[in-house]
Protein backbone atom coordinates (compact mmCIF):
# COMPACT_ATOMS: atom_id res chain seq x y z
CA UNK A 1 0.00 0.00 0.00
CA UNK A 2 1.63 3.45 -0.98
CA UNK A 3 1.97 5.23 2.43
CA UNK A 4 -0.42 8.26 3.07
CA UNK A 5 -0.71 11.47 1.09
CA UNK A 6 0.86 14.49 2.81
CA UNK A 7 -2.21 16.71 3.29
CA UNK A 8 -3.10 20.07 5.16
CA UNK A 9 -6.66 20.30 5.81
CA UNK A 10 -7.97 23.83 6.72
CA UNK A 11 -12.01 24.11 7.98
CA UNK A 12 -13.98 26.70 8.97
CA UNK A 13 -15.54 26.27 12.18
CA UNK A 14 -19.56 26.85 11.36
CA UNK A 15 -21.57 29.06 13.16
CA UNK A 16 -19.41 30.81 15.19
CA UNK A 17 -21.98 33.97 16.36
CA UNK A 18 -21.02 37.18 16.54
CA UNK A 19 -19.03 37.79 19.43
CA UNK A 20 -19.23 40.24 22.29
CA UNK A 21 -17.04 41.47 25.13
CA UNK A 22 -17.24 38.98 28.03
CA UNK A 23 -18.09 35.89 25.48
CA UNK A 24 -16.45 32.45 26.26
CA UNK A 25 -14.59 32.13 23.43
CA UNK A 26 -13.18 28.46 23.82
CA UNK A 27 -16.91 27.50 24.55
CA UNK A 28 -18.36 28.83 21.30
CA UNK A 29 -15.35 26.83 19.47
CA UNK A 30 -15.89 23.65 21.01
CA UNK A 31 -19.51 24.47 20.73
CA UNK A 32 -18.84 24.83 17.00
CA UNK A 33 -15.82 21.70 16.75
CA UNK A 34 -18.77 19.22 18.14
CA UNK A 35 -21.40 21.10 15.48
CA UNK A 36 -18.37 20.24 12.55
CA UNK A 37 -18.16 16.67 14.07
CA UNK A 38 -14.12 17.19 14.45
CA UNK A 39 -13.08 15.99 17.87
CA UNK A 40 -9.63 17.43 18.46
CA UNK A 41 -6.22 15.11 17.50
CA UNK A 42 -2.44 15.74 18.47
CA UNK A 43 -1.01 17.94 16.17
CA UNK A 44 -4.54 19.96 14.98
CA UNK A 45 -4.05 23.70 14.91
CA UNK A 46 -7.22 26.41 16.28
CA UNK A 47 -6.33 29.41 13.83
CA UNK A 48 -8.54 32.85 15.24
CA UNK A 49 -9.46 35.93 13.90
CA UNK A 50 -7.78 38.67 16.13
CA UNK A 51 -10.89 40.11 15.97
CA UNK A 52 -13.03 37.81 17.82
CA UNK A 53 -10.40 37.44 20.25
CA UNK A 54 -9.82 41.23 20.67
CA UNK A 55 -14.21 41.82 20.91
CA UNK A 56 -14.52 39.17 23.70
CA UNK A 57 -11.63 40.96 25.44
CA UNK A 58 -13.41 44.41 25.33
CA UNK A 59 -11.06 45.93 23.47
CA UNK A 60 -13.98 47.99 21.88
CA UNK A 61 -12.91 52.07 21.88
CA UNK A 62 -15.17 54.38 21.22
CA UNK A 63 -13.99 57.73 19.33
CA UNK A 64 -16.23 60.02 21.34
CA UNK A 65 -14.82 58.93 24.53
CA UNK A 66 -10.92 59.81 22.87
CA UNK A 67 -9.43 63.43 23.89
CA UNK A 68 -6.38 63.65 21.33
CA UNK A 69 -3.35 64.78 22.30
CA UNK A 70 -1.32 68.12 20.86
CA UNK A 71 0.70 65.00 18.66
CA UNK A 72 -2.29 62.75 17.67
CA UNK A 73 -3.84 66.71 16.48
CA UNK A 74 -0.41 66.87 14.40
CA UNK A 75 -0.08 63.30 13.23
CA UNK A 76 -3.86 63.15 11.70
CA UNK A 77 -3.42 66.35 9.93
CA UNK A 78 -0.44 65.32 8.04
CA UNK A 79 -1.68 61.52 7.42
CA UNK A 80 -5.67 62.98 6.93
CA UNK A 81 -6.49 60.98 9.42
CA UNK A 82 -9.35 61.47 12.22
CA UNK A 83 -7.07 62.89 15.38
CA UNK A 84 -9.09 60.81 18.02
CA UNK A 85 -8.10 57.56 15.85
CA UNK A 86 -4.63 58.42 15.52
CA UNK A 87 -4.64 58.93 19.52
CA UNK A 88 -5.74 55.26 19.74
CA UNK A 89 -3.11 54.30 17.76
CA UNK A 90 -0.51 56.34 19.58
CA UNK A 91 -2.06 54.89 22.49
CA UNK A 92 -1.24 51.60 21.29
CA UNK A 93 2.09 52.22 20.04
CA UNK A 94 6.14 52.32 20.52
CA UNK A 95 6.76 54.75 17.74
CA UNK A 96 5.97 56.07 14.57
CA UNK A 97 7.97 54.47 12.01
CA UNK A 98 6.75 56.04 8.70
CA UNK A 99 3.62 58.36 7.73
CA UNK A 100 2.18 59.59 4.07
CA UNK A 101 -1.25 61.00 3.92
CA UNK A 102 -4.21 57.64 4.71
CA UNK A 103 -1.11 55.55 5.70
CA UNK A 104 0.22 55.96 9.62
CA UNK A 105 3.06 52.64 10.02
CA UNK A 106 4.45 52.06 13.63
CA UNK A 107 6.09 50.04 16.20
CA UNK A 108 3.29 48.33 18.13
CA UNK A 109 3.74 48.26 21.71
CA UNK A 110 4.24 44.41 21.10
CA UNK A 111 6.74 45.15 18.88
CA UNK A 112 4.60 44.35 15.27
CA UNK A 113 5.42 46.78 12.70
CA UNK A 114 2.06 47.44 11.11
CA UNK A 115 -0.43 49.92 9.95
CA UNK A 116 -2.69 51.66 12.34
CA UNK A 117 -1.10 49.79 15.17
CA UNK A 118 -3.92 47.17 13.71
CA UNK A 119 -6.51 49.38 15.15
CA UNK A 120 -9.48 48.97 12.94
CA UNK A 121 -13.20 49.46 12.39
CA UNK A 122 -14.33 46.86 9.92
CA UNK A 123 -16.45 44.66 11.36
CA UNK A 124 -17.15 46.17 14.46
CA UNK A 125 -20.39 45.84 15.92
CA UNK A 126 -22.35 49.45 16.60
CA UNK A 127 -23.73 49.01 20.40
CA UNK A 128 -27.38 49.23 20.26
CA UNK A 129 -29.14 52.20 19.08
CA UNK A 130 -25.86 53.82 17.71
CA UNK A 131 -25.52 54.83 14.28
CA UNK A 132 -23.30 52.71 11.45
CA UNK A 133 -20.93 55.77 12.24
CA UNK A 134 -20.41 56.42 15.60
CA UNK A 135 -16.68 55.40 15.37
CA UNK A 136 -15.95 52.60 17.56
CA UNK A 137 -12.74 50.83 17.26
CA UNK A 138 -11.33 47.86 17.64
CA UNK A 139 -7.60 47.33 19.31
CA UNK A 140 -5.39 44.19 19.00
CA UNK A 141 -5.61 42.05 22.40
CA UNK A 142 -3.83 43.02 25.20
CA UNK A 143 -1.25 40.51 24.53
CA UNK A 144 -2.35 37.30 22.23
CA UNK A 145 0.64 35.11 23.42
CA UNK A 146 -1.40 35.22 26.77
CA UNK A 147 -5.03 34.88 25.09
CA UNK A 148 -3.47 32.19 22.49
CA UNK A 149 -1.74 29.69 25.82
CA UNK A 150 -5.38 30.46 27.20
CA UNK A 151 -7.37 28.98 24.76
CA UNK A 152 -5.05 26.23 24.40
CA UNK A 153 -4.92 25.45 28.00
CA UNK A 154 -9.17 25.47 27.71
CA UNK A 155 -9.11 23.56 24.30
CA UNK A 156 -6.47 20.56 26.20
CA UNK A 157 -8.88 20.41 29.03
CA UNK A 158 -11.87 20.18 27.25
CA UNK A 159 -10.35 17.39 24.83
CA UNK A 160 -7.66 15.26 26.82
CA UNK A 161 -5.26 16.09 24.03
CA UNK A 162 -1.92 18.14 25.11
CA UNK A 163 -0.30 18.70 21.17
CA UNK A 164 -2.43 21.62 20.42
CA UNK A 165 -1.72 24.65 18.50
CA UNK A 166 -3.13 28.03 19.17
CA UNK A 167 -2.44 30.74 16.88
CA UNK A 168 -4.30 34.74 16.46
CA UNK A 169 -3.86 35.82 13.16
CA UNK A 170 -4.02 39.54 11.60
CA UNK A 171 -4.03 41.09 7.82
CA UNK A 172 -1.07 43.18 7.58
CA UNK A 173 0.37 45.19 4.85
CA UNK A 174 3.70 44.62 4.02
CA UNK A 175 6.53 45.88 2.42
CA UNK A 176 7.35 45.86 -0.99
CA UNK A 177 4.75 44.27 -2.16
CA UNK A 178 0.55 45.12 -2.33
CA UNK A 179 -2.01 43.57 -0.67
CA UNK A 180 -2.42 41.56 2.72
CA UNK A 181 -1.29 38.70 4.41
CA UNK A 182 -2.48 36.71 7.32
CA UNK A 183 0.20 36.80 9.96
CA UNK A 184 0.63 35.70 13.37
CA UNK A 185 0.00 37.94 16.32
CA UNK A 186 0.19 35.07 19.04
CA UNK A 187 0.54 31.63 19.30
CA UNK A 188 0.80 28.87 21.61
CA UNK A 189 1.99 25.34 21.57
CA UNK A 190 2.67 26.24 18.05
CA UNK A 191 6.44 27.29 16.76
CA UNK A 192 6.67 30.79 15.77
CA UNK A 193 10.19 30.13 13.76
CA UNK A 194 11.13 26.87 12.59
CA UNK A 195 14.64 26.64 12.90
CA UNK A 196 16.63 24.51 10.53
CA UNK A 197 20.31 25.39 10.76
CA UNK A 198 22.07 22.15 9.79
CA UNK A 199 19.33 20.22 8.68
CA UNK A 200 20.98 18.79 5.15
CA UNK A 201 19.34 19.61 1.74
CA UNK A 202 18.52 17.09 -0.73
CA UNK A 203 22.63 16.36 -1.32
CA UNK A 204 23.50 16.49 2.36
CA UNK A 205 24.45 19.93 2.38
CA UNK A 206 23.99 22.10 5.00
CA UNK A 207 20.16 24.33 3.66
CA UNK A 208 20.64 27.67 3.18
CA UNK A 209 16.87 29.44 4.08
CA UNK A 210 17.79 28.72 8.22
CA UNK A 211 14.50 29.71 9.96
CA UNK A 212 10.69 29.74 8.53
CA UNK A 213 8.30 32.12 9.58
CA UNK A 214 5.94 28.54 10.30
CA UNK A 215 3.25 30.40 12.36
CA UNK A 216 2.93 33.27 9.91
CA UNK A 217 2.82 30.85 6.79
CA UNK A 218 -0.29 28.99 8.63
CA UNK A 219 -1.61 32.90 9.75
CA UNK A 220 -2.05 33.47 6.16
CA UNK A 221 -3.43 29.92 4.89
CA UNK A 222 -6.18 30.17 7.48
CA UNK A 223 -6.65 34.37 6.27
CA UNK A 224 -7.13 33.07 3.30
CA UNK A 225 -9.95 31.02 4.26
CA UNK A 226 -11.36 33.19 6.70
CA UNK A 227 -11.90 35.59 3.89
CA UNK A 228 -12.51 39.34 5.01
CA UNK A 229 -15.71 40.50 3.90
CA UNK A 230 -17.97 39.48 6.69
CA UNK A 231 -18.42 35.88 5.86
CA UNK A 232 -18.32 35.10 9.54
CA UNK A 233 -15.55 32.53 9.05
CA UNK A 234 -13.48 33.75 12.07
CA UNK A 235 -11.66 30.62 13.53
CA UNK A 236 -10.26 27.95 11.50
CA UNK A 237 -9.25 24.04 12.18
CA UNK A 238 -6.02 22.97 10.81
CA UNK A 239 -5.23 18.97 10.38
CA UNK A 240 -2.02 17.97 8.82
CA UNK A 241 1.25 20.12 9.77
CA UNK A 242 4.20 18.14 8.87
CA UNK A 243 6.47 19.48 11.89
CA UNK A 244 6.12 18.32 15.40
CA UNK A 245 4.26 21.03 17.45
CA UNK A 246 6.20 22.42 20.25
CA UNK A 247 5.87 25.29 22.80
CA UNK A 248 6.27 28.63 21.36
CA UNK A 249 5.18 32.07 20.72
CA UNK A 250 4.44 34.66 18.04
CA UNK A 251 7.05 37.05 19.70
CA UNK A 252 9.79 34.98 18.14
CA UNK A 253 8.53 36.44 14.70
CA UNK A 254 9.60 39.70 15.73
CA UNK A 255 12.80 40.74 13.83
CA UNK A 256 14.82 42.57 16.72
CA UNK A 257 15.52 46.38 15.61
CA UNK A 258 18.98 45.79 15.81
CA UNK A 259 18.75 43.23 13.45
CA UNK A 260 16.02 44.94 10.97
CA UNK A 261 17.04 46.73 7.70
CA UNK A 262 14.50 48.44 6.99
CA UNK A 263 13.13 50.76 9.96
CA UNK B 1 -28.95 19.19 6.01
CA UNK B 2 -25.91 21.40 7.10
CA UNK B 3 -24.36 23.11 4.32
CA UNK B 4 -20.75 21.64 3.80
CA UNK B 5 -18.42 23.06 5.56
CA UNK B 6 -15.73 25.68 4.11
CA UNK B 7 -12.32 23.48 3.54
CA UNK B 8 -9.00 24.18 2.03
CA UNK B 9 -7.35 21.07 1.55
CA UNK B 10 -3.66 21.07 0.24
CA UNK B 11 -2.37 17.98 -1.08
CA UNK B 12 1.67 16.91 -1.69
CA UNK B 13 2.20 15.16 -4.82
CA UNK B 14 4.18 11.82 -4.18
CA UNK B 15 6.78 10.98 -6.71
CA UNK B 16 8.04 14.18 -8.02
CA UNK B 17 11.86 12.90 -9.39
CA UNK B 18 14.41 15.09 -8.98
CA UNK B 19 14.01 17.38 -12.07
CA UNK B 20 16.59 18.07 -14.35
CA UNK B 21 17.21 20.81 -16.82
CA UNK B 22 14.64 20.06 -19.94
CA UNK B 23 12.26 18.03 -18.04
CA UNK B 24 8.99 18.25 -18.99
CA UNK B 25 7.63 19.30 -15.89
CA UNK B 26 3.58 19.73 -16.59
CA UNK B 27 4.16 15.66 -17.86
CA UNK B 28 5.93 14.99 -14.29
CA UNK B 29 3.10 16.68 -12.17
CA UNK B 30 0.34 15.50 -14.55
CA UNK B 31 1.79 11.28 -13.81
CA UNK B 32 1.75 12.50 -9.99
CA UNK B 33 -1.53 13.95 -10.15
CA UNK B 34 -2.60 10.06 -11.29
CA UNK B 35 -0.61 8.46 -9.24
CA UNK B 36 -2.23 10.44 -6.11
CA UNK B 37 -5.64 9.71 -7.86
CA UNK B 38 -6.51 13.07 -8.59
CA UNK B 39 -8.40 14.41 -11.26
CA UNK B 40 -8.14 18.43 -11.64
CA UNK B 41 -11.42 19.93 -10.81
CA UNK B 42 -12.81 23.52 -11.41
CA UNK B 43 -11.12 26.04 -8.68
CA UNK B 44 -8.17 23.58 -8.67
CA UNK B 45 -4.58 25.21 -8.20
CA UNK B 46 -1.18 23.62 -8.10
CA UNK B 47 1.77 25.57 -6.86
CA UNK B 48 5.07 24.52 -8.32
CA UNK B 49 8.33 25.21 -5.86
CA UNK B 50 10.36 27.36 -8.01
CA UNK B 51 13.41 25.45 -7.71
CA UNK B 52 12.00 22.62 -9.53
CA UNK B 53 10.78 25.00 -12.49
CA UNK B 54 14.19 26.72 -12.40
CA UNK B 55 15.90 23.72 -12.94
CA UNK B 56 13.58 22.48 -15.73
CA UNK B 57 14.44 25.69 -17.29
CA UNK B 58 17.98 25.78 -16.79
CA UNK B 59 18.86 28.29 -14.87
CA UNK B 60 21.86 26.72 -13.44
CA UNK B 61 25.20 28.31 -13.43
CA UNK B 62 28.61 27.07 -12.04
CA UNK B 63 30.41 29.39 -10.26
CA UNK B 64 33.23 28.66 -11.71
CA UNK B 65 31.86 30.14 -15.48
CA UNK B 66 31.46 33.51 -13.80
CA UNK B 67 33.71 36.57 -13.51
CA UNK B 68 32.84 39.22 -11.41
CA UNK B 69 32.64 42.71 -12.77
CA UNK B 70 34.55 45.36 -10.30
CA UNK B 71 31.68 46.04 -8.41
CA UNK B 72 30.72 42.44 -7.73
CA UNK B 73 34.13 41.95 -6.08
CA UNK B 74 33.29 45.45 -3.76
CA UNK B 75 30.10 44.16 -3.02
CA UNK B 76 31.31 41.18 -2.26
CA UNK B 77 33.94 42.20 -0.04
CA UNK B 78 31.76 44.09 2.63
CA UNK B 79 28.92 41.48 2.25
CA UNK B 80 31.17 38.81 3.29
CA UNK B 81 30.42 36.68 -0.16
CA UNK B 82 31.74 35.13 -2.84
CA UNK B 83 32.54 37.93 -5.51
CA UNK B 84 31.34 35.37 -8.27
CA UNK B 85 27.90 34.80 -6.20
CA UNK B 86 27.67 38.14 -6.30
CA UNK B 87 28.00 39.17 -9.67
CA UNK B 88 25.02 36.18 -10.39
CA UNK B 89 22.65 38.41 -7.90
CA UNK B 90 24.31 41.25 -9.32
CA UNK B 91 23.74 39.73 -13.17
CA UNK B 92 19.86 39.27 -12.13
CA UNK B 93 19.10 42.56 -9.96
CA UNK B 94 17.96 46.21 -10.94
CA UNK B 95 19.49 47.89 -8.04
CA UNK B 96 21.03 47.12 -4.54
CA UNK B 97 18.94 48.15 -1.93
CA UNK B 98 20.70 47.38 1.19
CA UNK B 99 23.22 44.97 2.47
CA UNK B 100 25.50 44.32 4.91
CA UNK B 101 27.64 41.33 5.89
CA UNK B 102 26.13 38.03 4.62
CA UNK B 103 23.09 39.79 3.72
CA UNK B 104 22.10 41.50 0.28
CA UNK B 105 18.58 42.70 -0.56
CA UNK B 106 18.45 43.61 -4.03
CA UNK B 107 15.13 44.33 -6.33
CA UNK B 108 15.35 41.80 -9.10
CA UNK B 109 14.70 42.57 -12.46
CA UNK B 110 10.81 41.44 -11.81
CA UNK B 111 10.65 43.79 -9.32
CA UNK B 112 10.90 41.40 -6.05
CA UNK B 113 12.67 42.66 -3.33
CA UNK B 114 14.37 40.13 -1.88
CA UNK B 115 17.39 38.41 -0.64
CA UNK B 116 20.58 37.80 -3.42
CA UNK B 117 17.57 38.13 -6.33
CA UNK B 118 16.51 34.90 -5.45
CA UNK B 119 19.60 33.01 -6.26
CA UNK B 120 19.99 29.93 -4.03
CA UNK B 121 22.46 26.99 -4.03
CA UNK B 122 20.61 24.71 -1.45
CA UNK B 123 18.94 21.83 -3.22
CA UNK B 124 21.10 22.87 -6.73
CA UNK B 125 22.23 18.94 -7.67
CA UNK B 126 25.69 18.95 -8.51
CA UNK B 127 26.63 17.55 -12.14
CA UNK B 128 27.64 14.09 -12.40
CA UNK B 129 31.27 14.12 -11.01
CA UNK B 130 31.62 17.06 -9.72
CA UNK B 131 32.24 17.43 -5.62
CA UNK B 132 29.46 18.77 -3.38
CA UNK B 133 31.36 21.97 -3.18
CA UNK B 134 32.00 22.67 -7.18
CA UNK B 135 29.48 25.51 -6.58
CA UNK B 136 26.68 25.76 -8.70
CA UNK B 137 23.79 28.48 -8.26
CA UNK B 138 20.08 28.66 -9.50
CA UNK B 139 18.57 31.62 -10.41
CA UNK B 140 14.72 32.23 -10.75
CA UNK B 141 12.90 31.59 -13.99
CA UNK B 142 13.36 33.65 -16.96
CA UNK B 143 9.76 34.72 -16.59
CA UNK B 144 7.61 32.87 -13.68
CA UNK B 145 4.30 34.48 -14.73
CA UNK B 146 5.28 33.19 -18.16
CA UNK B 147 5.67 29.54 -16.90
CA UNK B 148 2.90 29.72 -14.64
CA UNK B 149 0.86 30.20 -18.08
CA UNK B 150 2.40 28.09 -19.84
CA UNK B 151 1.92 24.88 -17.18
CA UNK B 152 -1.50 25.90 -16.63
CA UNK B 153 -2.41 25.33 -20.76
CA UNK B 154 -0.85 22.25 -20.22
CA UNK B 155 -3.06 21.09 -17.07
CA UNK B 156 -5.96 22.97 -19.06
CA UNK B 157 -5.49 20.48 -22.25
CA UNK B 158 -5.19 17.55 -20.24
CA UNK B 159 -8.02 17.37 -18.26
CA UNK B 160 -10.59 19.41 -20.33
CA UNK B 161 -10.68 21.82 -17.11
CA UNK B 162 -10.49 25.90 -17.50
CA UNK B 163 -10.50 27.12 -14.84
CA UNK B 164 -7.38 25.90 -13.16
CA UNK B 165 -4.64 27.91 -11.19
CA UNK B 166 -1.10 27.92 -11.40
CA UNK B 167 1.45 29.64 -8.90
CA UNK B 168 4.99 29.42 -8.30
CA UNK B 169 6.14 29.77 -5.13
CA UNK B 170 9.25 30.95 -2.70
CA UNK B 171 10.59 31.76 0.10
CA UNK B 172 11.54 35.37 1.24
CA UNK B 173 12.59 36.92 3.80
CA UNK B 174 10.86 39.79 5.38
CA UNK B 175 11.26 43.35 6.43
CA UNK B 176 10.34 43.40 10.27
CA UNK B 177 9.23 39.57 11.04
CA UNK B 178 12.39 36.82 11.54
CA UNK B 179 11.59 33.90 9.06
CA UNK B 180 10.78 33.49 5.40
CA UNK B 181 7.70 32.81 4.24
CA UNK B 182 6.02 31.43 1.10
CA UNK B 183 5.61 34.00 -1.97
CA UNK B 184 4.35 33.87 -5.32
CA UNK B 185 6.75 34.57 -7.83
CA UNK B 186 4.12 33.67 -10.73
CA UNK B 187 0.87 33.08 -11.20
CA UNK B 188 -1.85 32.12 -13.93
CA UNK B 189 -5.82 32.04 -13.80
CA UNK B 190 -5.18 33.00 -9.93
CA UNK B 191 -5.92 36.75 -8.95
CA UNK B 192 -2.80 37.47 -7.53
CA UNK B 193 -4.39 40.37 -5.43
CA UNK B 194 -7.88 40.13 -4.22
CA UNK B 195 -9.35 43.51 -4.76
CA UNK B 196 -12.79 43.79 -2.44
CA UNK B 197 -12.80 47.91 -2.77
CA UNK B 198 -16.26 48.37 -2.09
CA UNK B 199 -17.39 45.27 -0.17
CA UNK B 200 -19.43 45.47 2.82
CA UNK B 201 -18.13 44.51 5.83
CA UNK B 202 -20.41 42.21 8.83
CA UNK B 203 -22.06 45.75 9.70
CA UNK B 204 -22.89 46.90 5.67
CA UNK B 205 -19.93 49.19 6.08
CA UNK B 206 -17.17 49.45 3.69
CA UNK B 207 -13.99 47.31 4.75
CA UNK B 208 -11.26 48.93 5.81
CA UNK B 209 -8.60 46.39 4.31
CA UNK B 210 -9.33 46.18 0.24
CA UNK B 211 -6.58 44.23 -1.16
CA UNK B 212 -5.53 41.51 -0.07
CA UNK B 213 -2.14 39.25 -1.54
CA UNK B 214 -4.09 36.25 -2.67
CA UNK B 215 -1.63 34.36 -4.05
CA UNK B 216 0.62 35.35 -1.79
CA UNK B 217 -1.14 33.77 1.10
CA UNK B 218 -2.09 30.60 -0.65
CA UNK B 219 1.92 30.27 -1.54
CA UNK B 220 2.52 30.44 1.99
CA UNK B 221 -0.09 27.53 2.90
CA UNK B 222 1.85 25.42 0.17
CA UNK B 223 5.34 26.52 1.47
CA UNK B 224 4.29 25.04 4.85
CA UNK B 225 3.33 21.83 3.46
CA UNK B 226 6.23 21.78 0.83
CA UNK B 227 9.09 22.02 3.58
CA UNK B 228 12.46 23.12 3.01
CA UNK B 229 14.72 20.53 4.45
CA UNK B 230 14.81 18.47 1.05
CA UNK B 231 11.29 16.28 1.94
CA UNK B 232 10.86 16.59 -1.67
CA UNK B 233 7.62 17.82 -1.91
CA UNK B 234 8.14 20.43 -4.56
CA UNK B 235 4.02 20.81 -5.96
CA UNK B 236 1.31 20.80 -4.07
CA UNK B 237 -2.33 20.77 -5.44
CA UNK B 238 -5.07 22.86 -3.92
CA UNK B 239 -8.78 22.34 -3.79
CA UNK B 240 -10.97 24.47 -1.86
CA UNK B 241 -9.76 28.06 -2.34
CA UNK B 242 -13.06 30.40 -1.83
CA UNK B 243 -13.21 32.66 -4.47
CA UNK B 244 -13.95 32.54 -8.21
CA UNK B 245 -10.41 32.14 -10.20
CA UNK B 246 -9.39 34.51 -12.75
CA UNK B 247 -6.58 35.37 -15.38
CA UNK B 248 -4.19 36.78 -13.02
CA UNK B 249 -0.37 37.59 -12.48
CA UNK B 250 1.91 37.59 -9.56
CA UNK B 251 3.15 40.88 -11.43
CA UNK B 252 0.15 42.43 -9.40
CA UNK B 253 1.29 41.62 -5.80
CA UNK B 254 4.85 43.87 -6.33
CA UNK B 255 4.45 47.24 -4.73
CA UNK B 256 5.20 50.02 -6.97
CA UNK B 257 8.72 51.78 -6.39
CA UNK B 258 6.89 55.32 -6.03
CA UNK B 259 4.29 53.45 -3.56
CA UNK B 260 6.95 51.70 -1.32
CA UNK B 261 7.92 53.54 2.09
CA UNK B 262 10.36 51.25 2.83
CA UNK B 263 13.04 51.39 -0.19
Amino acid sequence: MPPPLAQLTLTALPGIPLVKPGDDLAALILEALDRAELALQTGDVLVLAQKIVSKAEGRQVQLSSVTPSAQAVELADVAHKDSRQVQVVLSESKEVIRHRPGVIVVEHRLGYVCANAGVDHSNVEPPPGAGPDDGWLLMLPEDPDRSAAELRRRFQEASGVHDLGVIINDSHGRAWRTGTVGVALGAAGFPGLLDLRGSPDLFDRPLEVTTVGLADELAAAASLLMGQAGEGRPVIHVRGVPYPLREGNARELIRPREMDLFR
